[in-house]
């Protein structure tokens, strides 16, 4: 980095690209103190911030070390300075350390040197825009929401009864980096409360709630460089296991008679690698479906014999995956054991467990702060329950929902502990594999992240997407998910085919389900869900057209399983996802920064998803640089162009890149037998 | 005031009552610099601010001089003063006026002192809250919204057609003034944005979007001692005209069946002093409904003979009144005069005429800033039009459109013109009463206003509620209405019978119109509407039953103008609205303090009016401290207490007090022939 001092002032640049630019009368960093209001029902959080004081500190005076620059801010000359801005690092890369000197101030609003033009991607994995420009993003893990825009009836329901409707920014995994088109990317080391707000044309500001923070930087020429550069930082995931590869995992939740179920599916000529039972723990019933039982361990009485069964599943080269999340049921048999060992967190002013409200259950919150808590739930809940049972894999579900206000094992307050907490839950999945040698064999898939997920996490699921089309929570959003957690280092992204939340009379439709095992194909891992609410949905082996399709759509995944296991092999060299945005390979195509609707699978196949209802073409754009040939018609396609194909049920639109190595393999997606 | 230096602040009193408290720690003052987005779409406005800067003035620099005493406010010792407070006036009241010194600063907060246990009450006239203790309230002019309530479906429904759907605290006639359970009275002398914020236990802060602004206190041990120095500040509306005591004014647009459907009213009994209708001026097809045409002059094809019309209603002690707002058509014959002189609004950034879309017509701005414009409007448009014409009164409609982005004649900006439109444009119609001597004879009425509307404005009207019982836009809040405004030195105030806004659906009960007919007859005036949609919506003399209910409500007004008549006069001697709050007569019973679903009309009529649909009996609180008589029965209860009576349709709940000088008038309300 670069620090050019001017009259008044500074810039701050980065191989080349100016990042801060503080002017007496532009400050680039205002400090503050904030009273935030906030209130979290199920995992929807109400945060409103009362800004008490915003100060911008206009005064600079530097003082130039070896190794590290350092800036003093004040408000005005012959004042005590209330920040400083520490700069270490090259010129391909560095830090800006801010440290505020009172211990009152507890907001930072740093201002980032933006070009009109400019776009931004990132934000963890964001559900409505994939391109951040023009909007804030408060960063903070929650429930995503039930509709997810004000405008829908659906997301007024889902508000009127439980607060729940959501917004464009919440979701399960809000991260505080993001990627420039300007060629850098940024990150904020910090666990606190924070907010990217890309309103203005002059300056992003970034805002955290903590002092001190580091920002992160990193420059390239290139943006394949940069998102490797983020994967280096953040950790890179293990490759899919073999046996992933083998086909679609059948999500059944229907006691034993998900096994028979399965063979419906077997019989019908799907690919299979797995069958996932998250009710292996048994239900519950509540008013918003059938839940699972917070306790985590076979529950015999809705699988018989599943020890024996799982072994004859293994034998088939279909393997089984259950369920678990970070929370124990007051009325299971493990909550006794976690809260007489000291292993839950608790109130901030008393000695009770902390319980929290999932929706007509109560629950304690295993303390991943206190080490002996984290060992016990990674080697004696997941690994004895679990992977020695013989489980191959599991959905670690949750890891939003930490009150702010409880006391932890290390002391950690809770606003600075709730968005770390899905880090620390990825954490003890993966010890449990380590523990069992099973990393990279057993695979879990999880919601919830935050920076560093990426180390610990080696598949990520989109969430509870509603069982539609709408534009912020049906099957869109999913595209718009893998782009964005793929660039921050998350190389596997997946969905639940089909979709999962079911409210309100909104129910799945056959055609929804086709589309969603379209897109699952050219996705790393292909996997249905029977959604929260399966008896009034309509279920993949319920209706022969769609289990026909789904048959076909888990033979074309195995089709393109060399190409996946090469991707899964690139992804683990080079940490570059397996779903890209095409502006990764296109970089001067500037049409490209917007697109979020298709996506390129490697670098060599372009995927459009159908994503709206009640059409059979669909028109997409290809871009500039290249030829593309339409893989079901064999058409060659200039790229620099929109283009309007069939796409009738069972043909996603495909694309591959005239001359591509993989140009067989992709000619033969029409040679695999056809049941639509 | 008294103001008392303590180490490191000072404190500021009125009358004992601690008004300010000034600490290093906790400065009585934050400046700052906004940039708002406002956004308006038919007069309702979307606005956001982004606070850029906002500091706390820690250090106090008192300097005490004959008669005024100056505080100069700096963030620390030995920094420039970025504001001073001057303080004038005794210990029954006194100003502080806020100055910043430095143009940026575009933004005030002021706290003051704040009890736990305090209620607040006024800015302007509130529809939701009364009591606005706990809340924040924005001060700015719009329209109130249809529904107000986002957990409302038909608020969702008005706010995806048209972002109409509004707020609690959206309102015609904001005032940044309230009076305090403290007993004492604040206010703001200004035009800006503001906003009230109620929500902190310990302090009220109090903010402003420009500077300077002078904050106004009064302190008195009564609080009807408040009320008057408020309406001695604002300003006193002359008595009620004798003959609007002679019945109700029927409002209706039917052309010239209009006076055919005026017989159906006298024919059923009904007292009546006026006949009110908007559609005089011709009609407009919307698909909101029928418009009127905004051309201030009779309209011969849809009313002929009006002129003769009016004198042959005269004749029989029936008044005609018609309507008028402060725009022009663009399509109209008065809009090119108005143009061509210069009398119109202009854009920001060149010399056209800044067209206002009303909802599928545009019209133009009379510029009343121009003051060869305000009279035009005052002498050759409603006097000549209209009070020559032989109308007795007209709704005063609009005032809360002012674009922010005019270009004015005297240069205010917009920012600061649009909240004092609604006394602009009061001031143009007391003006064209004053030019024919008719002020205090004719009658005009507002729903738009703001600080100083008192003085011009002879009666409110409360807006254009639901047809309904809703919450926070039906029947109820017109009471909220009263109470608000009435405390601010609005004596007079009433609704349109029935409500008026019907949309999605949303229609009028016979039910309804009845109870809002009771409530009305103890109201100023008694005033009905046809509503916006008055074809799909049931009218009074369409149903025989709502019909003879409303004939006998009109007669119950006829039998309390002399009540009314001894309580006008009241008004003009001390400024006391006709209806009341109850705390205003009570101010030892606390309960008194949050009752906003019933009012004293006068001192001594406690009116509970029925808001809720389908019940026959009625709990309301009896204020302690006198027995109350129920009018219907005879019986007598001890105030301090609920009571539960019968209150079938016709019997609007009605208690006076024991003793009252007026007993043989309540009791003869029993004596009145009832057509129920």
């Amino acid at each position: 980095m670069r620090l050019i001092e001017t009259a008044g002032g500074f810039d701050l640049t980065l191989a080349g690209r100016t990042i801060l630019r503080h002017r007496q009368d532009e400050p680039c960093l205002y400090v503050g103190h904030g009273d935030p209001r906030v209130e979290m029902h199920h995992g929807h959080f109400d945060i409103e911030d009362q800004i008490v004081e915003r100060l911008g500190l206009r005064h600079a005076s530097i003082d130039r070390q070896d190794g590290a620059t350092r800036i003093d801010l004040s408000q005005a000359a012959g004042l005590d300075p209330l920040a400083s801005l520490i700069l270490t690092g090259s010129d391909k890369g560095g830090a800006i350390r801010l440290e505020a000197h009172d211990p009152a101030l507890n907001r930072l609003w740093l201002r980032v040197v933006a070009e009109k033009a400019e776009h931004v991607w990132g934000g963890g994995e964001q559900l409505s825009y994939f391109d951040m420009r023009g909007r804030r993003f408060p960063l903070w893990t929650s429930e995503p929401g039930v509709g997810r825009d004000k405008s829908s009836f659906l997301t007024f329901q889902a508000d009127q009864r439980s607060n729940s409707g959501g917004d464009y920014y919440k979701t399960n995994y809000p991260q505080p980096t993001y990627l420039s088109s300007r060629r850098y990317a940024l990150h904020i080391d910090t666990t606190a409360y924070s907010a990217f707000d890309f309103r203005k044309d002059g300056f992003h500001e970034l805002e955290v709630w903590a002092a001190p923070a580091t920002v992160e930087l990193w420059a390239d020429d290139s943006f394949t460089g940069l998102v490797t550069a983020l994967s280096d930082r953040f950790g890179r995931q293990p490759p899919l296991p073999d046996w992933v590869l083998k086909g679609a995992i059948i999500g059944l939740k229907d006691g034993d008679e998900s096994f028979t179920r399965l063979e419906k599916y077997a019989d019908a000529g799907a690919a299979l690698s797995g069958l996932w039972c998250e009710d292996w723990v048994g239900l519950r019933i509540t008013s918003f479906g059938n839940r699972l039982f917070w306790d985590w361990k076979w529950n015999q009485a809705r699988y018989s014999d599943l020890d024996a069964r799982i072994g004859q599943l293994h034998a088939r080269g279909i393997r089984f995956l259950g369920y678990v999340n970070p929370y124990l049921c007051v009325d299971g048999s493990l909550y006794p054991e976690a809260a007489a060992a000291g292993y839950l967190a608790l109130k901030r002013d008393s000695d009770e467990v902390y319980t929290v409200d999932f929706g007509e259950f109560d629950c304690g919150v295993v303390d991943f702060t206190n080490p002996a808590a984290a060992e016990w739930f990674a080697d004696k809940v997941i690994g004895r329950n679990m992977l020695d049972f013989g489980l191959s894999g599991w959905m670690a579900d949750f890891g939003e929902y930490l009150p702010t206000d409880v006391r932890l094992h290390d002391g950690t307050d809770g606003m600075l502990a709730h968005n770390a907490w899905p880090v620390l839950w990825a954490e003890v999945n993966a010890r449990a594999l380590a523990s069992r040698g099973k990393t990279g064999e057993a695979l879990f898939f999880m919601r919830a992240g935050y920076s560093g997920v990426q180390r610990h996490c080696p598949l990520l699921w989109a969430g509870d997407q509603s069982v539609d089309f709408s534009r912020h929570d049906g099957i869109g959003t999913v595209i718009t998910a893998a782009l964005s957690s793929g660039l921050l280092g998350n190389a596997y992204h997946h969905s639940d085919i089909g979709g999962y939340t079911s409210l309100f009379g909104n129910v799945r439709t056959p055609e929804l389900l086709m589309r969603w095992a379209e897109m699952a194909a050219f996705t790393p891992v292909m996997r249905s869900h029977e959604g929260n609410r399966p008896r009034e949905n309509v279920q993949i082996d319920e209706d022969a057209r769609v289990l026909a399709h789904f048959a076909y759509m888990t033979r074309l995944y195995v089709h393109m399983a060399p190409y996946l296991r090469a991707l899964s092999d690139e992804a683990a060299a080079t940490g570059l996802p397996v779903q890209r945005p095409l502006f990764l390979h296109f970089p001067d195509d500037p049409r490209t920064y917007t697109q979020q609707e298709s996506y390129l699978y490697g670098a060599d196949l372009l995927v459009a998803p159908v994503i709206q209802p009640g059409v059979d073409r669909w028109t997409t754009w290809l871009p500039a640089g290249t030829d593309w040939v339409e893989v079901w018609t064999g058409a060659t396609h200039q790229g620099g162009q929109d283009v309007t194909v069939a796409a009738p049920l069972g043909r996603p639109p495909l694309f591959f890149r005239r001359g591509s190595d993989w140009t067989a393999l992709f000619q033969g997606i029409t040679t695999v037998a056809s049941t639509v």
